[in-house]
């Protein structure tokens, strides 16, 4: 898409600091600097988010999330990962080109990024007839 | 894994909230009762997670998180979605069986589930050389 950050990177149109890329798949750093390793993993084929991403592209990005995250922990020192994904406004995605998130983790870190604390008063029979597929 | 609470769950030996089921995938609600419709998708054959999962099983539960997801966008009245997967006890994973997280949203859900809010000094081109494939 013309105006999509995101395809202006892929394009080089705006640098970006590369980690990964293949024929389907463009993985960067994060500009926020909110962690060390902050990475997003994008489709080179536009798509807003999961709900509308092709399915050869979507299993092309869980494979690069894979294999970046491999890389994170089996050569650079982390011991695990983080993965996020915002689909639509409503889930505070700010960007409307898909991107799954990698956040690499160490036990040091001091982050904490689990994001639910609050129980609430849900009946999960209901729940689970109203949307069970 | 005999031990494992969600291959009990599979074989049906564990009760569960069940919203989707395949030949490799099942998905079903958290009982943590922290968001409505939060909902685990599982591969049935044992990983711990995304560092070690099957790419074939790997591709079936993002798969299988598509379908759901849109299910529950066109279906049942949520807007979006948040998935996280957590990978590693320093990622703060506590079932050691690979799991995506689905938080179906709505724009008046009251939830705030994005992480990371503080800067940190990151060189990221020094970063980049580091962590780059």
């Amino acid at each position: 898409m013309n105006d999509c950050i995101f395809c202006k990177i892929i394009k080089g149109e705006i640098p970006s600091y590369k980690i990964y890329e293949d024929d389907k798949v463009y993985a960067f750093l994060d500009i926020a600097c909110d962690a060390e390793g902050h990475t997003l993993v994008i489709p080179k084929k536009h798509c807003t988010n999961i709900l509308d991403c092709d399915g050869e592209y979507l299993d092309a990005v869980i494979r690069a999330v894979q294999k970046i995250s491999r890389h994170y922990v089996e050569d650079c020192g982390y011991e695990g990962v983080n993965l996020f994904h915002a689909g639509g406004e409503s889930a505070e995605q700010s960007v409307f080109h898909l991107h799954f998130h990698i956040i690499p983790r160490k036990s040091d870190d001091g982050l904490s990024l689990w994001p639910l604390h609050d129980k609430r008063d849900l009946d999960l029979g209901e729940i689970c007839k109203k949307l069970a597929l």
